[in-house]
Order: C-alpha cells, then sequence, then structure tokens
C-alpha cells in the first residue's frame, strides 16, 4: 500500500481536499496518509521551530536539528521512500515523475513555511526539492496535496470508469484534443461534424491532430521536446 | 476586498487548506470565498452534470449549458473579474501572472471534473485556461486553491513581519539563494563564513551569486531568461 508521510506545521489541513472524491475514497484502501507535527520535534520551553536567518534579512528559517529529527523519526534508515521538500528552487514536477513515485512505495514529504528550511538538513538528508510550479505558495502544505493527488489516482483500483489516465495531457507528451458533449448545438455552436461522424479512425486522427496543433501553439517546450519522439 | 468565486462538484473541499494559517487569518480582511455547487445549475430529473464524449472514447465532459449558466450566476456581464479555468491545457501559472491578479478586484474559478469540459463554454465565455504544472490531478479544485492561496498571500497586510514577498524565488527572476540559522554546526556542517561576518554588502553579494548559481544549474530555462534583463 502506497504510503504518504507529511511532515509539517498544520496537520490540521490534512486531509481536506485529499479526504473527498477520488483519493478520499482510496484512502485505507489504495494509499495511507500520516501526518507529523513538526513542533513535537522541537525543544526547549519555546519549542522554536524556525530562528532568524544567518546574514540577516526579513522572515524565519526552519531549524536543521528539529526537521533531522522529524524526518529520522517519520523515515528512519532503511525506509526505501524518497524524501521530498517541497519548494520553488526544486525540480518541476512533472506527469513522468508523478507516474515513477506511484510505482514505488510511497513518499515522505517535508512542508516548509516562512522563508524556507536550513540548507544543512537538505544536503544532509539527502532532501529532493520538488517544485509544483513557477510561483510561491504560503507554505509546503498545497504543494504536497497536489502532489499526493497526482500519484494516487494513478494507483491501481483508485480511478473508476469514469476516469481515464491513457488519453490524457502529457501522457503522449502532448496537450490533451479538445472535449465536446451533448447539446449538439449550444448557443449557436456546434459539435466538429467529424466526431459525430461515426468513423472511429477519423475520429483518432482529428484528435491527435488537434492535441498537437493545441501543444504547438501554446507550449512551444512541450512541443521542442515531442518532435524527436515522433520522428 | 479581493473575491475569489469558485465553480465546483465539490464545495466541501473549501476553505480548507485555505481557511487555516496565513490564507486563513486573512479571509474576510483581505479577500472573501464564495464556493458554487455545479449541481445547482443542471437541469432534469437527474441534474446530470456531465455526458458522454462526442466521437467516444473513455470518461464524461461536462456540459456546456450547465456551466455556463454558473457562470452567468457567479459573474453576470459586468463582473470585472478574470475568469479562470484550472487545465492542464492552460497557459502556466507564473509568480509574475499571480502579481497581476492580486492587484485586481477577484477571480473567478471553474474547476474541472472527469475529462474536462466541453470546449464551447471554454469559447463562449472566455475563459482562461490556468495549468499550474506539467502533471494531471483528479480534478481543478487543488489547483484553484494553489492560485488563490499564491495570489492571497500577496495582498496588502496579509503577510506579517515572519514572511517577505521581496527577496523570494522568481522575484527577481532567479530561484532563491540558500538558507541558514542557529546552530553554528550542524552535525558538523557549518554556516558559511561571509554569512557570520556581519559585511552585509558582501552577504549581499554572495546571496546574488548562489541565487544565479542555482538558476543556471537547475534551471536552464529560467536562466535563459533572466540574463537579457541583467545585461
Amino acid at each position: 500500500m502506497f504510503r504518504a508521510s507529511v511532515l509539517t506545521l498544520y496537520p490540521e489541513m490534512f486531509p481536506g481536499p485529499l479526504g473527498v472524491s477520488l483519493a478520499g475514497r482510496a484512502m485505507g484502501q489504495a494509499w495511507t496518509l500520516d501526518t507529523h507535527l513538526l513542533r513535537d520535534f522541537a525543544e526547549g520551553r519555546h519549542r522554536a521551530v524556525d530562528d532568524t536567518p544567518a546574514g540577516g534579512g526579513p522572515g524565519m528559517v526552519m531549524k536543521p536539528d528539529v526537521l533531522a529529527r522529524a524526518i529520522d523519526h517519520v523515515a528512519p534508515e532503511g525506509d526505501p521512500r524518497p524524501r521530498l521538500y517541497m519548494s520553488p528552487r526544486g525540480r518541476p514536477l512533472t506527469q513522468e515523475r508523478v507516474r515513477e513515485l506511484a510505482a514505488g512505495p510511497g513518499v515522505v514529504i517535508l512542508c516548509g513555511r516562512f522563508e524556507g528550511v536550513d540548507e544543512r538538513v537538505i544536503e544532509a538528508r539527502a532532501l529532493e526539492e520538488v517544485s509544483i510550479g513557477d510561483y510561491v505558495l504560503s507554505g509546503g502544505e498545497l504543494a504536497a496535496m497536489v502532489l499526493v493527488d497526482a500519484v494516487v489516482r494513478l494507483l491501481p483500483g483508485v480511478m473508476g470508469h469514469d476516469d481515464s489516465g491513457t488519453e490524457e495531457s502529457f501522457e503522449a507528451g502532448l496537450l490533451e484534443y479538445p472535449h465536446y458533449t451533448r447539446p449538439q448545438v449550444f448557443e449557436g455552436r456546434t459539435i466538429p461534424e467529424i466526431l459525430v461522424s461515426g468513423d472511429h479512425a477519423r475520429v483518432a486522427k482529428w484528435r491527435r491532430s488537434e492535441a498537437e496543433r493545441l501543444t504547438r501553439e501554446r507550449r512551444p517546450d512541450l512541443w521542442a521536446k515531442y518532435q524527436p519522439r515522433k520522428g
């Protein structure tokens, strides 16, 4: 069973959206979630998890000793799960990495707050920095949820017949083709003729060509990577 | 006051993580959130929000008429807020777009489920497709939360003195420099000498140089965009 362990200052945020719908229905069946309050690993009367940045500047930095104790407790040596630190400095998350994670035993996720965590704990515990996108959040918790949601839906038995993992964005290196459903005419706009033709080969060809057009127009970066595969 | 309106099949997911911490404390002060159940805009005995895809294939597609009624109810003509549709086919969200949205009156966000929404409602209601990253989620709800969290923390009065929006990733087109805090020695690893030198000019220079190094090493795509600004 896929096990997600989350280290956070806000365990009350979890499972939150992950407890609903697809991921929520599969919880306890295909995956489990455990959350750990970072403050429980702090010492001293004030149980401080953060301190001022060396060299000065705004904000606070999460202490390496506190984080190391939390990581060692949740994922002792020998735990085969990758240890992820959600951070805008990390490697951008891709559907390919999501598939790799879904094929593994689980994840340990450190959620940062404030200015970030002490660099030394990233090195000392070989944390993999993962970014969900080029923007800044108020903490790593939503990023952790995004990663877990993306992974969990790919676990065996999670997606029902109402969903599909085979014809969606990125699975072939392309954005997804446009979708249409009833009514046939909506505010004067009709469903493209070809989709109601009943000719499955033409439909498949149209969808591939639309997916290629959208990718070329909207994401030249993805299109550049796609073309070598195609050739 | 910044107003976020969310159209979803899962209003119970909200405010969820957005009700906690930074965004939660500012709710009602700097921003408001209203959620709308898409099923309330469906018709017929079964109140269907989705139907099978024209042209066949797996999954279900959200009906354009239901979505259009929901959008028109929540954001009638004249509502100045951008109408966003969270979708992996969209324009990748950037910190720059986040700043633009934070400077505006709010957002209307449509959260898709299943295979996606009928293309015609995207056209007819001029929805702006926004992607939070190159991976697939089980629905648009977590993506909407990510966008709202990123925007809300930039609203006036939201970030306290413990946080900072001025020296973080992407604000200068660079990833953020490494952080350090006490203890001075952690598992034999020391804080870089320069950060404890007390020489503010050297600290600033070191941080800039580290931010440049990290960006060059980890994100050649961002580095390529950064260099022209620098020159």
